[in-house]
């Protein structure tokens, strides 16, 4: 890593007010409409998407996966000795870290996202843990280190874009190198040609056009686990580094949009509000709707999961009793016990805010 | 039409806070990053997304379009009906009407588009001129009327999106009813199963979800034709309508991101700039770059167009001769004589913006 002097905005902003660095960035990267939540798999395109710096163009006939370090036997492999290892798919539920950050108050200045990045692909590739293996896994190792060929300054260093796992995570037998999407080869802006899919954690994890792999004999220190991605509530403070998902419902806003504002316009007749749930930490147990802002709330109707590792459809019916203005949440709880709060912990970097979401309809 | 009560934001804001509504509008719509400038046709998730309402969820099996209005035999056709027509494929750029809005100052309060509206697709279905010759127009008719599938509320108003063309526009052979993007089907989010493609005019003309087209004998006096789009300087002046493309080049920012800032940081190093130019009123007959914020200009290198209606693909070799910060600017003059300027006349909506592209680079 270089040093690179560069003015970094720092900090936190008031509520009414989006900076025109954090306007650059949502002008790139994109939440899903969360219309999208009525599709199993999210439609290309409609996925969610946080690109620290820019999507590389990668040329997949010279480009290598390397896999190095503390290994017995270092690897060089191309896109078909990957694609001749056993295929598996899996639909899995992405959310970015930083989901739910712009309604912080105050808010931490980066992707100011409000409720919308997240999407569940259906990831085909190839399980990471037998790679590994053959690869011989030093006994002294403590981490496994992604790097991806996308390349940018942050916190005023240079880097390449790197995370790394506990070696015990990066063995789990859903953990996938994946080069196709949704029956696709991967797009350009999923990671082309090789990406980590790492299920239950946060989208961070999921490093995009993987190049190395590295085994690590002391944990990484690098910027994207030491210092981003990391809930405390200052910069001199070491923190607790982001991981799984929290535990979170999200519903398709019912009616139709005002264009300019967003604010949502229903009939007085019988709706059928549908969304999806998902944790990192277990399996969904139960989604609430309440539709009067919070005070009560009712169970809704759960489906069967289609995959252990995508967000569970739910429905719940709702007929509006009186026209006026009407405030729609939902929460959900997982197997481990958790349940979506009112309010979340605010953190600096504005990570796992899982507060439940919060729908104004005016029924006409 | 119903008229819905609603506040709706007006009039403009200073450049330094983007207002919750603009937000809201921002982390759904999406540019496309400008690296995808060196894409000849634009990845699909990479390309721009306008959508006034929610993307809408049609079953393809129960949708049909119906053409009526002004024509002797009105016809109701399935998505099979239109793909045993003689089916085109074509390279289409789009640009948002709305394309450099938030540069504006005061800016305009919309969709908050910095510069990345813009995308090529390779769009195949039928020319529509055919189907309307078919459907017999009458002798009054005057325009064409598309409606699309997606609903809301807009300048206080319910309704389904619409917009008509000039009977002459919509006769012209290079119109077209597409039902796919890419070599795949049209994905939700850009229209599926059918979408209007007008080349050479904004985005705003190309009807996504369409469902009906009606010949009409007088001027169609909708939302999106007299009032949304428009060229004017207050709510009480009729205005010009928004039509085609002005000339424009943009350039894929060179070197390497900061993540926070985006600002770039290039190396003193041989840069090849590339980028692509276009125009709704003729071809691009030249591109030129400044290295030194617009105060001096050299010719960039034109490639041909792989279509007629697809943006043109030029180069620039920039070495630069000092470390520091550099201002990069391109523009382009098309076949008409039209050149960009360095500022664009202000109009309420923010439409039409043109000015060049300017790049700060810090050279290390």
């Amino acid at each position: 890593m270089r040093s690179r002097s560069v003015s970094i905005p720092q900090g936190t902003a008031d509520a009414s007010a989006i900076t025109p660095d954090e306007l650059r960035l949502a002008v790139r990267n994109h939440g899903m409409p969360l219309e999208a939540l009525a599709y199993d798999v999210t439609p290309i395109g409609m996925h969610y998407l946080l690109i620290h710096y820019d999507v590389p163009r990668v040329d997949a006939t010279s480009w290598r996966l390397e896999v190095d370090g503390a290994v017995s036997r270092p690897m060089s492999l191309t896109l078909a000795d990957l694609g001749a290892r056993p295929t598996v798919t899996s639909a899995v539920t992405f959310e970015c870290a930083g989901n739910g950050r712009a309604l912080l108050d105050p808010r931490p200045l980066s992707q100011p996202w409000l409720l919308e990045a997240v999407g569940t692909g259906s990831w085909t590739g190839t399980t990471l843990a037998p790679l590994l293996a053959e690869a011989g896994i030093a006994d002294e190792a403590v981490e496994v280190l992604f790097t991806g060929l996308d390349r940018g300054v942050e916190g005023e260093l240079e880097q390449s874009y790197r995370r790394s796992l506990p070696v015990a995570e990066a063995l789990q037998p859903d953990v996938l190198l994946a080069w196709g999407m949704n029956g696709a080869p991967l797009p350009p802006q999923h990671g082309f040609p090789l990406r980590l899919v790492v299920p239950g954690w946060y989208g961070m994890t999921n490093v995009k056009w993987v190049s190395r792999i590295t085994v690590l004999d002391e944990p990484f220190t690098g910027y994207q686990n030491a210092r981003g991605y990391r809930l405390r509530l200052d910069t001199d403070e070491q923190g607790v580094p982001v991981s799984r998902m929290a535990v979170r419902a999200l519903m398709v806003p019912p009616g139709i949009p005002d264009f300019a504002t967003r604010r949502r316009f229903a009939d007085r007749t019988e709706h059928v509000i549908e969304g999806r749930a998902w944790s990192g930490a277990g399996t969904i147990e139960a989604v609430d709707v309440s539709t009067d802002g919070a005070v009560t709330w009712e169970p809704a109707e759960l489906e069967p999961a289609a995959d252990p590792h995508a967000w569970r459809r739910w429905t719940f019916d709702w007929r509006p009793q009186a026209a006026g203005d009407h405030e729609l949440c939902c929460r959900a709880t997982d197997a481990a016990g958790n349940r979506q709060p009112l309010e979340s912990p605010w953190n600096l970097g504005g990570y796992a805010n899982n507060a439940v979401q919060r729908v104004d309809v005016t029924v006409t």
